[in-house]
Parts: structure tokens; C-alpha cells; sequence
């Protein structure tokens, strides 16, 4: 990612008593939440989360934060602590992990289960440190106050970092629904009690800070979807975050009134419910769930389906129905519940879901058309509560994509933060808190790492972009035999081009140019291989470009014999 | 595209006395709107236009209606009715001419004006027949009648065609704005004539049937644009549709206003806006237009400049602002407006472009957090005045995709049009128009034809499911030389990869085991070349599959020397 601050270069020392704060991922995008404080020579980390790849990085499967800034301090590492149990907040830690096992792992009851079924996976056993809202604990010269908030997972919370540098206030992710479902409020009350105090700085979620106004509770959103599953003639498919259990539990709770079997799909929504079930944060009615293999023999209208896909990911379960590739044939008579948000950058890939399914007849039920979702963010109105409740000095907006962090900075703004202590920082830029003022000192390297099959960090944005240009250009390889005993060509020119739209008639026409270009710049007939491939690059580029209008990559491949 | 009439065969012969209509573009999509249709042998082609590509067609410059279906018939066509200067409705007519010159253009005015500029471009010199409305015009046995419609191009017109087989209204694309800035309303009392005569067919626009309600009135948006530019501090850059007359209407009237100068960037627009100019459908104030090069000698707050680029297009000048590869840079105090709706399917660039221009500084007003744009089409409140005034005998939703063409649909038979005189279809399908009854009665093919430089329909599907495997796993190719006199490899084999993520340490890795692989299946050492590329193709592919899990295209290329 370019950078909006190139001027900054490295950050000077720490001076004595000040806090470092470097975020690794979640500023200027959405997604690989993780902030490195540090005091004294000690780090504390909040949240290590990823992001998911858009158009732009084709066939990546995951985007990790650059652990290059912290890998040779491993061992400084007091704790990473997470927030709360969404991907985007804790998928990084098994990368982490893997450069040092034993980092302590403090989060609430249900994000360390969460954290651990998936480490279970990567085979790896976590030092945990299990937290409660209300608790103080000490990492090292961190002091942490934990402390409740409502989000679309159960058992979030925010965190308040206690060192002698100030307070900082970490809201992790949150919502302020005043009539949550579980009973489980934003503790404003405790934010307030820190405002008191003295926040020094207070780090909050942008997320839905462009949102005017407030987010409408979780509890209006049963009714709706219980009228759906009422009312649907046939199967019910639902689509729904794989971590979402108030939603989950809803569907549920709505299926059994009506008579109807639920049946998970998606390993990810198996294994979180299995988590959240056996911690008793998803009660089952008995004899509820069926296996989804099991489905097939169940009248349509006694199934709800509940899978993961709803942001159009196109190999989870809902795109392929949608493409007809899944063994569930979606019909006339079938309604599919598209019950989550629209996460930024995904709606061209929602959209053909919702026409892919539509087309087959399914009726389409989704937040554009009812009120099925609430946002799991606190919108502007509900950020100025915590902006007048906390009174920090310092502010620094976080969670967001540019629009987002400089909204919320405009928000704090008004509250009475004075601008020039409200910091707008992004991936890899550091802030240091020194004698009560947070300021920009500094950039370190915080780009994206990516997974891709079993590799992490193999693919690089320079084999991203070949891919970008292979993927809109196709290639032309020429291949070239030349006799190292004469220096002159053993055989003629070959050429073979994929993805190019050029075809036989066309390599008949530049075949013989190239082999003429490479005579003329033979001198004796040898062939210097340096420039056969400069000869070559240049011959087939002008000519596709002038016969097509095209710039395909073109790859010329000189072999010895 | 698949189909979802998939047991549909070609059509029986057209019985006597009926019509029969077969979309090429514009069903189960947006954009490309091309019907024809066809009485006693003869054919009368209403709109031709373009499909932009999205992120499944990368590379691709445009998307036309496949003119197979009437490529033997080219001398059947009584003209081409061009409901209004829309790309997506006028965009393939110079394609279409490419095949013949001669076919008679109708349309509007500025309609006419549009695309004789576009095809100067194309130098070609189109045959035209200037229709107003209110007026009937006779092409073969279609006696079609011109009715002013309202939207978000001005001089727009649904059109009634009468054959002995019934009366067929097309609306068009059209909105219900009932205080329009030009007071050129949509003809209702038309529709309502028609209607009490007996309309056996109505085909209307779907673009908004998921929209509730009603669209807000184009009047509305001025005061908003007009406080946008009146408060900005520095330059205001309006990016809206190159077409959208009456928005840079409202822009320019702002901008003489409020004493700033007006540029504007990009061809099309230029372009469009001097013919609108020319025509008197824009009306411009003395020494308001400056030239955008000389923009940069005036005071930011002096400048207002209208550009393209509203839907995010990379190249456009917009996007090549909002990252920073554009003369004009984008600073603090610059105020972006996107006076324009969002075309389904370009939500992830339009996110990228916002994004992009906040970080840089720019305020950025978009339909998002004020009303600077209102829908060129109606919407499902309105659409049902057009159900209802016209009382269809038969009803085809056309203009939209799925999700689109079934709300509207609903919205029939909700308005008492029987179910099974509503007609959903999609590209390709023939509808027949006998006995007062509309059936589908088979399919032609309607495939996508792709413009990708200088070539039209070089690129086919597989070519692009080429592009996606190339663009998201990139590609790994083998050459292996074999010498033709002895029938042995002449030198061991090479590898190169572009995009795959591998790298020299994996080739050293692989080569030995394809050189082994091809040297166990020669028999006596003479390498058959089919089973050479067999076996290297699946000694690579497994290799990568069981080392990276990762599916490059590979691609074994054998030389014989």
C-alpha cells in the first residue's frame, strides 16, 4: 500500500516514559486489526487479525500484517490480547504463533475458545489468559482494564491500557444497542468512570463513523426474520457470518417454532457453533439440527439451512448454489436470507449472488429490501456518546478505511477534541504518547504479507502484478533454440500465446518478422542472447500493439543446446 | 452467459400474422439493450448498445450484443429506433453498421446528434430519421408511434408499435419526475390513450422495480450541488456520466454563480456537451468554459471542473486522481462531488476512488451522505402508474437484471396482470406475440461479443477463462528440446514462471523430476512429443499441487531441433 505520509522516515528512540503505538493493519482499511504498544521496552499487541483479499490481489487466500517490525522482539512480546472472536481480529495468530509459540493468548471465555478450536487446526497449543469484563491484569508494565462491549459476537470488550506514559482507551470493535440480546450493554458507564480519570488517548472504532445517526438493536431483527421463516413456502437457506451466534440463535429459535430441522454448512459455522454450543453461548433445542447430507430427505418446506458465504465469496456454499454448483438446487419456491452486512468491497460480488439466485426463482431476502441485519458498529451518533462520555486528550480514530478514519476524526472534532490532537495515522505509522500529547514520529514497513496455498509471504505485489497483467492481457512466449556450437539459431521461432486473443494467423505474421530481426542483429549470423531477447520483446510488442491494440506480457525464452 | 431455460431449442418458423421478439442484450443485465423484433419477414431493431465489462471479463474494452442471430438478415432490417443517446442504448449501432451501412437510424434530435458524433469517430455517415414526439412513423409493416419520455438524458422516447399482430409499447428507459427541470414530462396520457385502445404488450424498463416508492425530482438536486459549491473551499471536481446534459446544466449554473470557472476533462464529455451546446440543450454563460489545461493558472477557489470517471473506471480521470496519477492533484481543501447513481457491479471501485481521494485530503460528497443525484429511472411506486394506465394484455420486463426483472414482474401481477401472461426473459429468448398471447417458444444464442482493442470477437470465453486462471495463479512453462535425429532430449529441460509465486530454489526442485519422468516414458530414449507434454504436464502439476497447493497454468512447450 502507497503511503499518505512519504515523508516520514524511521522513528527516533523512545524517549524515557512515553508509549509507542504502531498499528500493523485495520488503519486505511478494514480487515488485519493489530496494534503494537509499547513501554520501556516491552510490547503488548491488541488483536492480530486478517484481511480478506479483494480484485486486486487475485488468487491470495488471506492477507496477514507485516510481522517484520516486531520479529526480532519476539521475546518483548507480553501478551497479544484480543478483543473479540472475528476473523479479522484473531486469524493471524497462528502466523504469529508460529514465530513464537508460547505468546500469551488473553481474551474473554469465548474468544479464547474460538481462537483455540482454530489453533487446534494449525496444531498449535496456546498459553492462555483468560479474562473477564470488570478484571484488571498486568502484562508486564501494561496494566489492562477490561471492559464490556456489545458487538455481533458475544463476549467482546475493550480494553484500557494503564502505564505511566497515560490511559489508553482501546474500544475494540463495538455497538451501543441499548436493548442487546443478551443483556450484555457497551459499558458507558465505565467509560465514563475512565473519562474522569483521564483517557490520554483514545483509540475508537471507525467503522460506520460515515453512518449518521444510530444503529437499530438486534432485538427488531428476530421479528423479521421469524415473519420470513414463517411465511417461506419452501427451504429456507440462511447466509450469515460463520461467528455471528446472536443471529445464529435467532434462526434457531424461529425454525423450531415452525416445526423446521436446521442443518449447518460450511466447516467454519460447524466448528463456531460447536464452540459457542458447548460454552452455552448457543442454546439447541434437542433434535433441531440434522446433518446437511441428511437434508435431501426432508420435505423443502421442514429445512432451514444455515451457511457461510454471505459476502459472495465464491467458493463458499451460496455463490455455488447460485452458480448452480452445489448439490442443493436452489428453486422456484425456495427463499434464501442473506442476514449480515455488506462488508465495503464486496458488493459487486453480492450482487451476483443475489441475481444468481433470483434467476433460478428464489426469493431474495436481504438488507436492501428488508430489515434483516444491523450493522455490529456504532454509527456517528452513538461515537459522540464515547467521544463526551471518555473526554480524551488525545484521539485517534481506528478500524476503518480512509473515509471512515476521517470521518470519525471529524466527529471527535466537534466534540471539542482539539485537532491538532487528534491523530489520523495509517498502517505502519507511529504514534508516540509523551508528556500527554500523541504525535506522529515515525513510519515502519507495514505492507501486506500474503497467504497463498501453503505459503506465507511467497507471493510478492511483483508477482501480484504479473498476475494483474497476465489476467487482463494474457501472454505471447517466443521461443528460441540457438546452437551454442555455431551461436546461430538450430531452429525456427516458436511462439505460443494464452489468454492473448492472437491466434494462428497472427503468430504466421510475426514469426517471420522476428526471425528477420534476429538475423539483422546477428553479427555473423551469432546471436548474442542478451539482445535476442530485447530483439524479440521489441519485434512481437510493436507489432501487437499496432495490429490489436494490445499490450500482452511477452515473454521471450532462449534455450541452449 | 448460462441459461436458465436450458431446455429452450431454436424457434418454430414465425406462424402468420404474429410478432416476434428476441432481446440480444438488456435481459438478465444492464446494459447492451437490443431488441428485435420481427413481423412477415421483416425486422425492426429497437436500441443497440453497449455492456461495460466488470471484474469476470478483465481486459475487455466493451461488451456487444452478438449480431449472429441477424447477421443473415441484414437486409431484412427496416431501421434502428434509438429510444435515447445512452451508451448502453446507442453504443454497438457503429458496430452494427460495420456490417451495414445503410440501415436507417430513428431517434430523437439530440439522440441522432449523439450518435453521429460517436460514428464521425468511426467515420462512418449514418443514414437518419429525425422522429419527434407525438408523431407516427412508418418502417415496413412497423407503424411506430414516439412518445416523450422522461430521464436522465434529455430528448428520451418510448415508442408503440403497431403490426397486425397487436400493439407493443416499449417504454424505453424512463423515470416519472413530475416537476423535470426541461417540463418535458413522461407522456402518461400517452400511455393512458394506448391503454384504452388496447396495449397487447408491454415491455418497461426494471433498472429500479426493487426500489420502493418514488423517485426524489430532479430539482431537488440543484440547491444540494449548489451549497456544495458555494461553501467549498478550493477547487470543486464533479464527476458525473459524460451524457447527463441536464446535471452539467445544474453545475454550470452553479459555477457562473458563485464567479468560478468551469473545465471540462475527458473526450466523451468535451464531446457530448458540445453537441448538447450546439443543439441548445445546454446553455452555456459567456466566458464560463476554460480549457482544463490552464486551470492550474487560476486561484482553486476560482475552478470547478467536470470530469468522467463517476463509476470508478481505472483510467479514467477520477480514479487516476484518487491515486495520484493525474496532473491534478488532490489536496486538502478539494471538494469531490459524484453527481451520478452507482451502476451495479462498480460499488468496489467507486469504494477504491472515495477512499482514495479522502486519503489525499478531499471532502467527498457522494449520493451516500447528501442528495447530489437522483435515479434516471422510475421506480416500483411509479412503475405501477405505467402497469395501471396501460393495463397490458401481456407483460415483459426488459432493461435489468434478475433480481430486477422478477420485482417488476411481481409488480404486474400485482396490478392484475395474470401470471402467466408475464413473460421473464432473458437474452436469446424468442417471445411470440400470436393471438393477442406472448409465449416463449425457444432461444437463439446471445452470448457476450467482446471489443478488446482493435478486435471485435477475437477474445472468446475461453480466452478469458484463460486470463482468470493466469490472473489469479499465473503460470509455469516447460520447454523441452528434442533433437528430430535421434528423437533425444538436445538439452535438459528449462522452466520459467511468471505470477505463480515460485521461485529458482522450487525450479531445481522440479526439473530433475521432470527430466526423470521424461526419460522412464521414452522408449530406447526417443521422447514421444503428445506424451512428453503429458508427462510433463503432470509431473509440474502435481509438484506444485502437493508443494504450494497452489494450480498455475501449465504450459509445456516442445521445440524440435
Amino acid at each position: 500500500m502507497s503511503h499518505p505520509h512519504p515523508e516520514l522516515g524511521p522513528p527516533p528512540a523512545l524517549p524515557e516514559g512515553a508509549l509507542r503505538i504502531v498499528a500493523l493493519g485495520g488503519l486505511g482499511e478494514i480487515g488485519r486489526n493489530m496494534a503494537v504498544f509499547e513501554y520501556d521496552g516491552r510490547l503488548l499487541i491488541v488483536d492480530c487479525g486478517v484481511l480478506f483479499p479483494d480484485l486486486e490481489q487475485p488468487g491470495v487466500d488471506l492477507i496477514l500484517p507485516d510481522f517484520e517490525y516486531i520479529r526480532d522482539r519476539l521475546d518483548d512480546i507480553e501478551a497479544v490480547v484480543l478483543t473479540h472472536g472475528h476473523e479479522d481480529h484473531i486469524g493471524a495468530v497462528p502466523y504469529l504463533l508460529r514465530e513464537r509459540r508460547d505468546i500469551p493468548i488473553a481474551g474473554s471465555r469465548l474468544t479464547l475458545a474460538l481462537i483455540e478450536a482454530k489453533l487446534t487446526e494449525h496444531r498449535i497449543q496456546p498459553v492462555k489468559r483468560e479474562v473477564v469484563e470488570g478484571e484488571r491484569h498486568s502484562f508486564g508494565p501494561f496494566d489492562c482494564e477490561f471492559l464490556a462491549v456489545n458487538h455481533s459476537i458475544p463476549d467482546a470488550l475493550a480494553v484500557a491500557i494503564r502505564t505511566p506514559a497515560g490511559i489508553v482507551l482501546h474500544t475494540g470493535d463495538f455497538r451501543m444497542d441499548q436493548l442487546p440480546s443478551d443483556g450484555r450493554l457497551t459499558d458507558l458507564g465505565g467509560f465514563a468512570r475512565l473519562g474522569a480519570e483521564g483517557v490520554d488517548l483514545l483509540m475508537s472504532d471507525s467503522t460506520n463513523a460515515e453512518v449518521p445517526g444510530f444503529v437499530t438493536s438486534e432485538r427488531e431483527i428476530g421479528p423479521v426474520i421469524d415473519e420470513v421463516i414463517r411465511t417461506a413456502e419452501n427451504r429456507v437457506i440462511v447466509a450469515s457470518f460463520a461467528s455471528h451466534i446472536h443471529r445464529v440463535q435467532q434462526v434457531m429459535d424461529s425454525a423450531a417454532k415452525h416445526g423446521r430441522k436446521v442443518a449447518l454448512v460450511g466447516r467454519s459455522m460447524v466448528r463456531n457453533m460447536g464452540v459457542a454450543r458447548e460454552l452455552g453461548y448457543l442454546r439447541v433445542s434437542p433434535n433441531l439440527i440434522v446433518d446437511s447430507r441428511d437434508i435431501e430427505d426432508l420435505p423443502p418446506r421442514d429445512v432451514v439451512l444455515i451457511c457461510t458465504g454471505s459476502q459472495g465469496e465464491p467458493m463458499a456454499a451460496l455463490s455455488r448454489m447460485a452458480n448452480r454448483d452445489h448439490s442443493i438446487r436452489i428453486a422456484e419456491g425456495d427463499t434464501v436470507l442473506l442476514a449480515s452486512s455488506l462488508v465495503p468491497g464486496n458488493e459487486t460480488a453480492v450482487n451476483k449472488v443475489i441475481n444468481g439466485l433470483s434467476r433460478w426463482g428464489a426469493r431474495v431476502v436481504h438488507k436492501g429490501n428488508a430489515k434483516v441485519h444491523v450493522s455490529g458498529h456504532a454509527a456517528a451518533g452513538e461515537l459522540l456518546y464515547v467521544l463526551n462520555m471518555t473526554r480524551p486528550s488525545n484521539f485517534m480514530p481506528v478500524h476503518g478505511e480512509w473515509r471512515h478514519l476521517r470521518a470519525h476524526a471529524k466527529l471527535a472534532a466537534l466534540t471539542g477534541v482539539p485537532e491538532d490532537h487528534i491523530v489520523i495515522a495509517e498502517d505502519g505509522v507511529v504514534v508516540d504518547l509523551v508528556d500527554g500529547r500523541a504525535r506522529i514520529v515515525g513510519a515502519v514497513p507495514a505492507g501486506y504479507v500474503y497467504v497463498d496455498g501453503t505459503s506465507v509471504g511467497d507471493i510478492t505485489d511483483f508477482a501480484l502484478k504479473d498476475r494483474r497483467i497476465l489476467g487482463e492481457e494474457g501472454f505471447v512466449s517466443i521461443v528460441i533454440v540457438i546452437d551454442t556450437a555455431t551461436g546461430k539459431l538450430a531452429a525456427p521461432p516458436e511462439i505460443h500465446a494464452r489468454g492473448s486473443g492472437i491466434d494462428a494467423t497472427g503468430f504466421e505474421e510475426v514469426l517471420p518478422q522476428v526471425e528477420r530481426a534476429l538475423q539483422e542483429n546477428a553479427a555473423d549470423g551469432v546471436v548474442d542472447i542478451q539482445q535476442a531477447r530485447r530483439v524479440v520483446r521489441r519485434t512481437v510488442g510493436r507489432w501487437v500493439s499496432d495490429s490489436y491494440r494490445r499490450r500482452p506480457m511477452i515473454i521471450p525464452v532462449v534455450v541452449e543446446v
